[in-house]
């Protein structure tokens, strides 16, 4: 089954002013969708990053894919390795660790793979779930996500979320989030203000939210002498204490004094990682992604790694779309070692999407595996020309939260650590 | 798609005298054939040990299995766990190391799991290999599997591969198979003779096959220090040696005196030996077994565990019909890791087989992927039943190397170490 053609549209759709170690989000947040048409007319999605350097490597790697067999995943990767060649794309948000080439590879290739296995979906009559090991879950908990944030973008009106910039404010948030979606953990986005502040924050949280897990990530803004003490006056608190502190050295060093379990998207984001990061006991919980993990299969096969050394799992999460939503609950609800719930943005995202409205939707904070064959959801093509269109006119070209977070408070610094 | 019904049929073939740690082979040796039909229609292949304690295991979990979804991969494994239970299936020969619950649960699912890909890739029209992540190779290359052995069977003529019991014999013997199959790898079943007899007879082969890579495997029978001395002894000559010595520490301080990478299909047979392997830099090549590791996709995984750390792959066999000839060669074929030539006992069992002749073969050594849809293999029922009727009649219920050899040399001893 040849791959036919291949179609990659960048979209950009409304984003609120999230606060985090990089910066502030922008009013536009960007993806890429790619869709994969094989020779039988069976068509494959997939979701990726829509900056501008990897949206050329997607392209690129687009062109070089066209007439390979969608059930040749190795043949498909090569290809894409081959394509990317020595690229190594650098985020300038820095928010999920180190660039390396063969992540490079591996987040260029992910929307392909995603896309080929809702195809092999399809040819099966069958959800990708069952392509990767069958469910283990009916459906997959996600965490409520909170973030510190202003009430609007500069210059605009107050968004539908409102300001978050004190304990009573997080306490505010999470009560939206849980109310509507039925979240059953609760992860606050920190790096933001001063740690033992972020640390009331939880505790605030813990006060309103008795049984839920929390999870703290200041996207390793702290030292780690700092990141000692905040996990030290967090026991007992946090499920887990997610990157602290900068490197697979410095997490270590928390590792072995903080009370709780630490988790990484930052520290171990690429199969080389894994070794030194066991070696030193540096991490508790492999947060997975993958859209940065080389797709599902690969990110299937390092949970399995994670598993026999007693690592932990739970998902990772930048802004998204439905395509990434439907990909990460198939992949979850395929693998037992996905014991945490998972990261999501999708509430930020306030009902757009490129997905036709109906296939994903929480129950009780899970997104119920989608029925359908393959990945289970469906382009809307009014929604995408939109997004496509919002894309060409906003003027973004790569996520900078840093810059964007300047124009109002110039002497913002991303140094690490800042605490 | 669901299992309407399983069939688990015992069989045993004729096997030559073949020497090694544990033993001499039978003149039997045992397999199971597990035939799994769906709902559907689509019928599926699999291939295990002939132990009666493992037969057991497999038909009662034959019988949990019925009902269950052909593609629910991890439910299957579930239901093969609960059927298991506490029960550790223990091997009398001792040749493929420690027995654990966990490994037990592995082989007792192994091959179900291999039949349920069977019916999966007739259901997509895909060989199984496309459901592993398609071919990185077009045949699979396999070593040329040298034993000592007796001219026959003690009372019996003899066989049609003679004696081998000295440096000629192997030479001739190794002639004998890279003449007919092409072989270009040599590997030799040593822990029979003293161990610098067995050196020479590797130099032997090395002088009459200058160009193939030799591997030497005495099934951990070697002390730590007799393991040091045969391989400086074997400086430059050996590709690995295998398992000279028994455990993970034993191997480890091994693997720091040898001048070649140590490989194993003894010390690190599940799971749970992979960490304490790794962390004591115990193995350089992992000899993997769809058999005991938990069927196909399972041990995929742990190939790219084993790559992640710089452990090298090749495949262990124990004597086995074409079902798992078929199967072995799909996962390797769709395994980039597996760099190593694999190992068979195929050329051992001249001709006898379960399937049909014509989708197996070797050409230069190497078997192609078979093409039809799933294994690519069908059973011959007349083959089948002959089999089964020998296995009523040939009164062995399970493999016992060492008794067998008493019968012959009451004072032979299965102590380790032996040198
Ligand atoms: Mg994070
Ligand atoms: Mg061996």
């Amino acid at each position: 089954m040849l791959i036919r053609e291949i179609t990659v549209t960048p979209v950009a759709f409304r984003d609120p002013p999230l606060l985090n170690a990089a910066g502030v989000h922008q009013p536009w947040a960007l993806r890429t969708v790619v869709e994969v048409v094989t020779d039988e007319g069976l068509t494959g999605l997939g979701e990726t990053y829509g900056d501008l350097d990897h949206l050329d490597e997607v392209r690129r790697a687009a062109t070089a894919l066209v007439g390979l067999d969608v059930y040749r995943h190795n043949d498909l990767y090569a290809a894409v390795a081959r394509s990317v060649g020595d690229a190594v794309v650098t985020d300038r948000h820095g928010l999920i660790g180190a660039a390396t080439r063969e992540k490079t590879v591996d987040r260029v290739f992910s929307p392909f793979e995603v896309a080929c296995l809702d195809i092999k979906g399809k040819a099966a009559g069958r959800p990708v779930v069952d392509l990767l090991g069958g469910r283990v879950r009916d459906a997959v908990p996600y965490s409520a996500y909170l973030f510190y944030k202003w009430a609007g973008h500069p210059g605009e009106a107050e968004d539908a979320f409102g300001a978050a910039l004190d304990p009573e404010g997080l306490v505010e948030q999470a009560r939206l989030f849980v109310d509507r979606y039925g979240f059953r953990s609760i992860k606050l986005k920190g790096g933001v203000l001063p740690p033992m502040e972020e640390a009331d924050g939880i505790r605030a949280l813990r006060d309103a939210f008795p049984g839920h897990p929390l999870r703290l990530d200041p996207n390793a803004v702290w030292s780690v002498e700092t990141s000692i003490e905040v996990g030290r006056a967090l026991d007992g608190v946090l499920e887990y204490l997610e990157d602290p502190t900068e490197g697979i050295d410095g997490m270590a060093r928390v590792a072995a004094e903080a009370p709780m379990p630490l988790a990484t998207n930052m520290c171990v984001v690429t199969p080389g990682h894994l070794a030194p990061a066991i070696e030193r006991r540096a991490i508790g919980v492999l947060l997975i992604d993958h859209h940065y993990w080389g797709g599902l299969l690969r990110s299937s096969h390092i949970a399995t790694l994670c598993a026999t050394f007693g690592i932990e799992l739970s998902m990772h999460s930048n802004s998204h779309l439905g395509i990434s939503l439907a990909a990460m609950t198939h992949l979850a609800a395929a693998t037992p070692a996905i014991t945490h719930a998972c990261d999501t943005h999708t509430p930020w995202q306030a009902g757009q999407d490129v997905v036709a409205p109906g296939a994903l939707r929480f129950v009780d904070g899970a997104v119920p595996v989608p029925d359908g064959p393959g990945l289970g959801v469906e382009l809307d093509r009014d929604a995408l020309a939109v997004m496509n269109e919002q894309y060409e006119k906003c003027g973004i070209r790569a996520r900078d939260d840093a810059t964007y977070m300047r124009a109002f408070e110039p002497s913002f610094s991303t140094r690490r650590p800042r605490w």
